[in-house]
């Protein structure tokens, strides 16, 4: 096939960008190459995704043997679209068959190839908000974000690690002269080839369909690996535009599309776990429940595994010289997508003496109340909460919203806001549950996840006993993200020491535009990977280090 | 504690050395700082050796609660040394105290103080020879090599890759600054800080105590873990004496000796299997049977865990332009300390109908003949035969290699050698078998590991059958090494091919002074972790990149 993109055009277009991101992810500074605002766009996507409705998409898979689909919308509509379903007998070896070109191509051309796949993907960031809102139950605003440039960024970082660690090694031959005293030196050339492990299997979760989906993705294809990905079957749509792209970008670059394909499963078919024990699936990427990660991690033997799972996540309110700016800032966090992202917090530590701050001594139920309040304002206008809260993304959550009111005194009740655009939408604002630390029957409530627009406020004998409880929690429970507020430098080092020792990442004293809840590719790694909440990180070395091997080829020079 | 080696020292010692040893990585051109001539060292280690004979190793651990030690030489004489036998439950804590100041110290400062750890080892490089020698049965030039500057470039090479990972992101707090349109930016300072995961354990082999262990040790120790050594019950001195260094050195620096200590046990104890599963441990390096590799990899959930297992390595002979330089090579390549290393080839893959060579068409037959020549000229002489072979390292690898004679038609019989020096030693020059690949009944032979001094001479009945067979045997047996003999750019391309897709490490037309049993720090792989072999390189990026994790801090700036 007659390359349409040759490298050099890819050189010309993608080769600074990936020295920009190279540089980014060293000195973690703020970069992005893709625009935030849907201004920066052509147009607003909803005709693109409208003509997506009801329609088959045939991505032109080998060993296609059904149709299947059965999308509907959190904001309550039917997507109607089905996607080919998958005879595995078929599509994975014709999945490898393009690896030797893949692989002779080198670092620097699969990353310049993930980069225009990913570029194309940032022009189709407004439809594919659509698709992400639709899915996950995100309000289009988020879904643009997070959904759109936030996970190309996610995608960039991984293909930028990727491309740096397959350099490590010289891409010409070494030449290698070994001194032998009066002898001649023993002389070899050396080639070093990076080289893919298998198919790499992407599984998607419902919530963060493109930004936690696009690390593994990028990180596999871009050392080699072709990529089967197997979306959630109630988040397909984002992933397979995703795939369709890609599949159209390795053509056009003269390789095989089959590199990247799509497993879309039946209703209750569970083809995860099939897929997980294949011998030709060499490397997995998953976000979702503990139970199947942990499953994932003990049966998938043949693979290597990175799982992101569930955790609990704690704030530690010890004192604040900002009072209004902590309460803003966490009221923020607790609102955002309705509490649905894996890095909200849940738990929120407090003395039940109270605390010291710019306002005053706070006792622990003026600052619940307080924060109650602050969350009620927040949300006070239905058109805002409905921007900031998108829908509940299944009935799980509500039950689980419903359920939390009882486990102890409520100080914020779930209110339910009607979305006039999307009459169907289940859209809550928060619960806010105050709990006693010091009861051994509340520990069952706040040391488990509870997953949605749910927080506990729990009641401590003192800021030492909170950071106890922190340990406890990182380490039992796992924590994708750790907040304190202080104003103590005692305090803030006793936080830090837990954090470093239990591997959990930190925000201290947030009380502006950034939350707790929001990384930032390039700069923040989501996750450490080293509690049981996650067990690897994005992105850092160790995400894309073990997806290849280099093989070294040796010479009598 | 004063710290008797400032940073300040040990920067001015060992920064020059660091800088070439990451530069030596990324070129990977030949560099070492080891002298391998026993010239270069003070003196022949013979008096410190002896004098460690019939005494107590006390290493000044917490927590001993026997001593226990019963070595014997493969030269013949017990070597009488017993060592501390750990109670875990005081050991185990004790080891973690030290990991704060340990991680307090950065990775520039733990790199250096593992340079200066590797730098005494060096010192003592001469006693660490003789110890090597009598627990592994290497002859002395070879435990002095190998066991001594050749591990410690192994060691320092994983100090080099752990620092360079740990240093990917600012050590210095990182300012992020995100534009916001007409608002002010968005501020944070980020600190990013490389954590341990806790305690790792090196599991120690017999033939290459300090070779294979170096690379496990060093990386989990530099990326900020304490390490426990257990060294295997025959060849516990090498690494006794190099915990006993490390501690010292340790404590010179300021810091816990404990951060290193060693776990001797008694006959039969079975120490390995009770640490692999404790919730301290969570790094686990290992080198030795595939069964108990396998054991760790499904058992010791709670730990990273690297393996070398077995693996079966194959020759392709082709053809050659270098008739007699290929026989020579492969006749030291499997004579070398009698076959014992993992790294030996097992079977040469001959068509049946003969290789085209320099000096003419070669018949299978007549290149097996020639090559029992070739290993029988090598050791014909007893003295040379001694030096090159040294002892066998166990009585199983004597049964093993009394079997093979009868496994097929033997070409080169194996032949006792008498050590005037140490008339106990069990010392065999190696079988080679011929087998027909076309048998059935004889793959059992050729496709398992027959660790010694036994090789197999396959007739097979073309190269394509050869390429074939060895990309069955890579892909089911695994492989350390593979070799191959051709001038034919299209066998060269295939079997390149095979070692690609396989993940196999390969050496073309070696006729010279470099084995394909033989690879060098810093620029070779050793194993290449894609194949059953062994899960791990030494050393790559994945070996040192999650053995720590990276905690950020963030705050508002």
């Amino acid at each position: 096939m007659a390359a349409q993109l040759s490298p050099q055009q890819l050189t010309e277009t993608h080769r600074t960008t990936l020295d920009q991101a190279l540089e980014a992810i060293r000195t973690r500074a703020y970069w992005s190459p893709h625009p935030e605002h849907p201004k920066a766009y052509e147009n607003d996507g909803k005709a693109a995704f409208d003509a997506l409705l009801g329609t088959r998409l045939d991505l032109d898979q080998p060993g296609t043997d059904d149709w299947t689909g059965a999308e509907v919308s959190p904001y309550g509509t039917e997507l109607g679209i089905s996607y080919p379903h998958p005879d595995l007998d078929v599509l994975l070896p014709a999945m490898k068959a393009g690896m030797g070109a893949w692989r002779e191509a080198g670092p620097e051309l699969r990353a310049l190839v993930c980069l225009e796949i990913i570029s194309r993907i940032s022009a189709r960031t407004p439809e594919l908000a659509h698709a992400v809102m639709h899915t996950s139950g995100q309000a289009f605003m988020m879904a643009f974000q997070a959904g759109g440039p936030h996970a190309q960024d996610r995608g960039l970082e991984a293909v930028a690690y990727a491309y740096q660690e397959q350099t490590r090694t010289p891409s010409d031959a070494a030449h290698w002269s070994k001194p032998q005293g009066k002898r001649d030196p023993l002389e070899l050339t050396k080639n070093f080839i990076p080289t893919a492990r298998g198919i790499a299997l992407m599984i998607g979760c419902n919530t963060f369909p493109t930004w936690n989906g696009y690390p593994g993705l990028f990180a596999s294809l871009a050392t080699g690996n072709p990529v089967l990905v197997k979306p959630h079957p109630r988040a397909v749509l984002p992933l397979a535009l995703t795939v369709q792209i890609a599949r159209a970008v390795l053509a056009e670059a003269g390789f095989d599309p089959n590199l990247v394909a799509l497993a879309a499963e039946r209703p209750g078919e569970g083809i995860a776990k099939t897929l997980a024990v294949r011998p030709e699936i060499k490397i997995i990427d998953y976000t979702g429940s503990t139970a199947f990660g942990d499953w994932l991690e003990a049966n998938a033997r043949q693979a290597q595994v990175y799982t992101e799972k569930a955790g609990v996540n704690t704030v530690v309110v010890d004192s604040t010289d900002d009072y209004k700016g902590m309460l803003s800032n966490l009221a923020f966090s607790l609102s955002l997508y309705s509490g649905q992202m894996c890095t909200t917090p849940q738990n929120l530590l407090i003395p039940r003496d109270g605390i010291s701050t710019d306002a005053g001594a706070k006792s622990y139920d003026e600052v619940v109340a307080d924060l109650a309040a602050s969350v009620g304002g927040l949300l006070g206008d239905d058109a805002r909460a409905n921007a900031i809260l998108g829908a509940l993304v299944n009935p799980d959550v509500k039950t689980r919203l419903e359920a939390a009111a009882g486990l102890g005194e409520v100080a914020l009740a779930s209110r339910e806001i009607a979305n006039p655009e999307f009459p169907d939408a289940v859209v809550r604002t928060p619960v806010i549950v105050k709990l006693d630390g010091a009861k051994p029957d509340a520990e069952a409530a706040y040391l488990s996840e509870c997953f949605g627009p749910v927080s506990f406020a729990v009641a401590v004998d003192s800021t030492a006993g909170a950071v106890e409880l922190l340990r406890r929690t990182v380490r039992d429970k796992g924590a994708m993200t750790v907040g304190a507020y202080t104003t103590s430098q005692e305090v803030e080092r006793a936080v830090e020491d837990v954090c470093l020792e239990e591997s959990a990442q930190l925000s201290l004293n947030l009380t502006g535009g950034v939350y707790v809840n929001q990384t930032a590719a390039f700069s923040d790694f989501h996750g450490s990977g080293g509690n049981p909440a996650a067990n690897a990180a994005l992105c850092d070395g160790a995400f894309v280090a073990n997806r290849f091997r280099v093989v070294e080829v040796r010479r009598q020079a």
